[in-house]
C-alpha cells in the first residue's frame, strides 16, 4: 500500500492543524492543505489587536511561535506538506474520492485523489440584506484583507466617524480597534443587549461601560445604506435614524461555510453545520470536518451547536489529524461554550449556559447568583470582578458562570469552565483548593465567595433579589423598605437613589425602631457589594423580620443609572 | 436554653472568619474572640507588600473591603462578638469547659466557660537554635510587629546589607521586599534547593532567576551570629563564611502553635498539628481547631499534612462557624497543596504533588512533563510560562503541577487546581474548553498545551528527557548526538553549547546524511521550547532513528548555564 493521501480544504486555522498533527502521526503521508486565499494558518483573533495598533507588523499575525511567516515554503519545509494557496476547491466527488479546483490565478483546473478528506471551510461573515450594501466603506473584520482595510484607515486618520453594526464578540472588539483608531463610533445592535452569552443584567453593565467609549445604540436595525458616487455616507437605521458616517463594519455574525459539504450530500445539522461524530468525521466515513463549518455538541445539554470559536478549530484539528491516519482513535468530546472578549479595560467571559440560554432549552430549575468583589486586595491595587452563576437547584450542579470587569476574567472563567468540565457541585466548590498569595488573589478567591453565596442561597440562608428584579418591583410601588447598609461616607460618594435609607451595618441592631412594625414587610437590603447587605439581612430575619432580600451584587452589580 | 456560647482562642485570620459565620448562623451565640496582641484580623500575606513599599497604608493590612479597621468597636457593631485583645488564653479546662486567661495589660486573670470552643492559635516561626539569635537586627517577618519593624528599616533606608535565611515561599517574598526597600541581600539556604514544594529542576530556575536580584546560597546553613553591643554584625554560616550585615530576617518556616492543645491533652498528629475530622472536630467533641494549628488529609494521599495557608485557614473558619452552631453539619475535604508566590516580576506556584513528593511517598508509576510557551500571542506581548506537570501513568490522572514564568501563572495553577480536585485524566484535559482571545492565551493555552505532550508521553509518541537527566549524561560522555533545530539566528543569539550541531528543522529532511550511520545512537533534539525538537524527534524516528529523546521545555526550561 502506496503512502496515505490526505487532502485538507482550508488552511486558516483547523486545516493546518490538522495537516499538521497528521504528519506527526505519519512521516509519509502524502498532506496537501488547499487554500482559497493566498495566506496560511492566520491568526485571525488578533485582527482587531492589528487593526488597534496593539502592534504593527502585519506578519506576526502569519508566524510561527519562533518568528518564521507559515507561508507555503514553511509549510514545505518544516512539515512536509504540500499547500496550494489561491486555488479553490470546486467540487468534492465523493464516488471518486476526489476533489476539483481550480488555480485562482491561472484559471486551470484539476483533480486530485484522497484516501481521507478534511473539510475545513471555515464560516461566513453575514451581511445584512439592505439596500447599498455594495458601498464602498462597508467591510466586515473576518479575513486579512479586512484588517488590512481597517489598517489602512486606521493609518491614514481620514476617517472620523464610523458605524458597528452588531454587538457580539467581533462587534465589540472593532469598536474597540476602532476607537484606539480615534474613531467616533456608534455601534448598533437589533437586539437589546449586547453580547447574547450574557444574560441581559450582566450585558447591561458592559453596554454602560461601552458607552462611555460609543455610542451605542439597541433595538434598532440597519434598514439602508446611503451613498455618493458609490461611497457609503450614512447608516439609515429602521427606526428613520440616519448616522452619517464613512465606515461601516458588519458584524452580525457568521454562519458555517457549507457549500461543498452540502453538494456533496454530506448531513448538514440544524445550526447549519455539518454533522460530525465524536471523531469528527461526517457522514461520509472518508470525509472529516472540523473547525467553525460544523457543529458540536453542547456538553451539558447534548444538543448540537455551531461554535466557531478559535481554539476549538485548534483541539479539533488535532483530533481529525490523528484519526484520518490512525483510524478512529480519538474522540472530541463537545463544547461548554466558553468564550471571553476583552472590552477596553474589562474583561467579558462566559462558560456554561446562561439563565436565558437555560430557560430557553426549558431548564427552569436553577438558581442564579451575581456576586461582586475585587480580584486581589485593595492593598495590592485589586480590580472589580462581577460574576453571575448558575446553578442547578435539585443536585446543585453548576451549569454556567459569566464574569466581567477590570479584574483578572480570564482566570475566572478558566476556573468555572473546569468545574463545569468537571461536573462540580457547588458544595465541591466552596472548598476549592486555589492559588492565593496577595499579588494574584484574595484569600478566599472570587469564584470561591460566588460559591459560597450559591451554597447560603441554595440552603435558604441567604434570599437574593437581582437587580432586574428590584427594578420591576420598584415600578410596582409595593410597599417595600430599602435599606443600604453602608457608611454615611460612602452613602455621599454613590448611591442608588431609589429612595432608599442609610442605617449602616454597625448601627443597626440599636435601630431597629426606625423599621416598620409589620414584619412581613418585604425589606431589601444592600452595600456595595452586599457582603454588609447579607449580614444586614440576617440580623432582620433573626429580629423576626420574614421577607428580607440581600440585592445581589450590590451597588458594584447595579446596571442602571444612580443617583450619584 | 440560654444563648450559646462559643469561644475563639486566636484573632488572626481563621479565628474571626470561624467568629463570623457563626454570628451569621446564629443571631443570638455569644461569642468571643481571645486575641493575644493587639491587632485583629490581619492580611498578614499582605506583610511582605507593605515592608516593600507595594502600599504605604498600614491600616490597610487591618481594614475590611470597605475600609474600616476591624478592631474591637468593628466587631462589637458590626457581627456583635466580643473581643479580648491582649488577652493571653492560659489554659483550657476540659472538664470545667471553661478557658483560662490573663489580661496582659493588667495581669487580671479570669475564667470563661464555652458550650463550643475553637482553636485558632496559629503557627510559631522557626528561629534557628545557635548563638546569637538573640542579637537586636534578627527578627522574622510573621507578626505585624515583624512587618513595622521592617517597614521602619525600609522607610529609614540606613541598613544597606541583611541575610535573609531560609528560600522557602516567605523567604522569597522577603528578600523581594527587601530588594524593593534597596538592601543587598544575601539569601541563605540549607536545602540544595529553594522553594521545596517545587522539584529541584524547577527549583534551579527560580533561583537562576533570584540570583539577578541577590546573592544565593544553597547548602549552606547558619552557624551562628555575630554581633558587637547587642547589635547583628555578620551572620556566619556553617562552612565558616562569614557575612557581614546590619539585619537577618529569618524564614526558615512555622511550626503549628499546639500549647495549649496538648497541654489540654489533645490529639496531636505526627505533623505536629492539632488532629481534627473532617468537621475540623479535635478529639474532644466540644473543641474545633481551625488554621494553621490544625494537621489535614492531602486529598491525594490520604496522609495528613501541615499546609499552613491562608485561604485554607479561611475555608475551615468558614466550615467550623457553621458546625459549632448548627453541630456537624459540613465538613472540610482537605487540602491538594495549592500554593503560589510573586518572585519579583515571575510567578511560582504548585499544586499537588511534586515529583520528589511522589517519589517520596511511594509513588513512583508516574510521568513527568516540563512544557514551556508563552501565555498569549506574541502579537499580545506574551511571557512565558514553564510548567511541570506530574500524572499517574497507570490510570493518566493528573497528581500535580508546578507552574513558573514571568507569563500569567495564577490562571495557570488555578486551572490545574481545578483538574486535580476534579480527578481529571490527560485525556479529559486534552480537550478542556478554557476561554480563548489573544489578550488573555493562546488559542491552545499552556494547560492544554502541557496535556497534549503528557498525552503523547504517555502513549509514546514523544520521548522526552528532562534537562537534569541530559546533564547527567553528559557527564558520563556516552556517544549522542545533540541537535539543536533552530534557525541559524536563533542559534546565534543564544545556545547552550554542549557541543549540540545546529541543523534547523526545516532542512532536517534533507541533511539525515549529516547523522551518524548507527541508527540506535541516542539523539536529543530541542528548540526554543522544543516543539520543533519534538518534530524533528519524530521525522528521525520515521528514518529509523531508535532513540531519540526531546529535551523538555528546550532551551527556554534549561536550568543551567548556557554558552550565549
Amino acid at each position: 500500500m502506496g503512502a496515505k493521501r490526505i487532502i485538507v480544504i482550508g488552511g486558516s486555522a483547523a486545516g493546518p492543524k490538522a495537516a499538521s498533527k497528521a504528519r506527526r502521526m505519519d512521516e509519509n503521508a502524502e498532506i496537501t492543505i488547499f487554500q482559497k486565499g493566498s495566506d496560511l494558518s492566520m491568526a485571525s483573533c488578533g485582527y482587531p489587536y492589528y487593526v488597534g495598533g496593539f502592534f504593527d507588523d502585519r506578519s506576526q499575525l502569519l508566524c510561527s511561535p519562533a518568528g518564521v511567516v507559515r507561508d507555503s515554503r514553511f509549510f514545505w519545509n518544516a512539515k512536509k506538506i504540500t499547500t496550494r494557496v489561491l486555488t479553490a476547491v470546486n467540487r468534492i466527488d465523493r464516488e471518486k474520492k476526489q476533489i476539483e479546483f481550480t488555480e485562482l490565478t491561472t484559471g486551470e483546473r484539476g483533480t486530485i485523489a484522497y484516501d481521507k478528506l478534511v473539510i475545513a471551510t471555515g464560516a461566513n461573515a453575514r451581511k445584512p440584506p439592505v439596500p447599498g450594501v455594495e458601498l464602498e466603506g462597508i467591510t466586515t473584520l473576518q479575513s486579512i484583507a479586512d484588517a488590512d482595510y481597517l489598517r489602512k484607515i486606521k493609518d491614514e486618520g481620514v476617517i472620523k466617524k464610523a458605524v458597528v453594526i452588531g454587538g457580539g464578540l467581533i462587534g465589540i472588539e472593532t469598536v474597540e480597534a476602532l476607537h484606539l483608531a480615534g474613531i467616533d463610533i456608534t455601534l448598533v445592535e437589533l437586539l437589546p443587549q449586547l453580547l447574547t452569552f450574557l444574560d441581559k443584567h450582566m450585558a447591561r453593565l458592559v453596554e454602560r461601560y461601552v458607552q462611555t467609549k460609543a455610542n451605542v445604540i439597541l433595538k434598532n436595525g440597519v434598514a439602508s445604506f446611503l451613498g455618493e458616487k458609490g461611497k457609503l455616507k450614512a447608516v439609515k437605521l429602521q427606526d428613520g435614524t440616519e448616522i452619517p458616517c464613512d465606515l461601516a463594519v458588519v458584524a452580525i455574525g457568521v454562519s458555517p461555510n457549507t457549500k461543498l459539504a452540502r453538494e456533496a450530500g454530506l448531513a448538514i445539522g440544524d445550526t447549519g453545520g455539518i454533522v460530525v461524530d465524536g471523531y469528527m468525521q461526517t457522514s461520509d466515513a472518508d470525509i472529516y470536518a472540523v473547525g467553525d463549518c460544523v457543529e458540536i455538541p453542547n456538553l451539558i445539554t447534548g444538543k448540537p451547536v455551531h461554535a466557531p470559536f478559535g481554539d476549538l478549530a485548534n483541539l479539533q484539528g488535532r483530533v481529525v489529524g490523528e484519526n484520518v491516519i490512525r483510524g478512529n482513535v480519538v474522540k472530541f468530546p463537545g463544547t461548554i461554550q466558553t468564550g471571553i472578549c476583552k472590552v477596553f479595560d474589562y474583561g467579558v467571559g462566559s462558560t456554561g449556559l446562561s439563565e436565558q440560554n437555560a430557560v430557553r432549552l426549558g431548564i427552569t430549575d436553577i438558581e442564579t447568583v451575581v456576586n461582586a468583589s475585587l480580584d486581589k486586595p485593595g492593598f495590592m491595587n485589586g480590580n472589580l470582578l462581577i460574576t453571575k452563576l448558575i446553578a442547578d437547584r435539585k443536585n446543585g450542579s453548576i451549569l454556567g458562570a459569566q464574569v466581567l470587569g477590570p479584574g483578572d476574567v480570564s482566570k475566572q472563567v478558566a476556573i468555572w469552565a473546569m468545574a463545569i468540565k468537571g461536573r462540580f457541585t457547588v458544595d465541591e466548590m466552596v472548598n476549592a483548593d486555589l492559588p492565593y498569595a496577595p499579588p494574584f488573589s484574595l484569600a478566599i478567591d472570587h469564584s470561591i465567595s460566588t460559591a459560597h453565596i450559591m451554597q447560603n442561597k441554595l440552603t435558604g440562608l441567604y434570599r437574593g433579589i437581582s437587580a432586574e428584579e428590584l427594578r420591576e418591583r420598584l415600578k410596582d410601588n409595593a410597599p417595600m423598605v430599602l435599606l443600604d447598609v453602608r457608611n454615611p461616607n460612602e452613602f455621599e460618594e454613590v448611591r442608588l437613589g431609589l429612595g432608599e435609607r442609610l442605617i449602616p451595618l454597625g448601627q443597626l441592631r440599636h435601630r431597629l425602631n426606625e423599621l416598620p412594625e409589620d414584619k412581613n414587610i418585604e425589606i431589601i437590603t444592600w452595600c456595595k457589594i452586599s457582603l454588609r447587605g447579607y449580614e444586614a439581612a440576617l440580623i432582620l430575619q433573626a429580629k423576626g423580620f420574614t421577607n428580607v432580600k440581600v440585592l445581589e451584587g450590590g451597588i458594584a452589580a447595579w446596571p442602571y443609572s444612580r443617583e450619584k
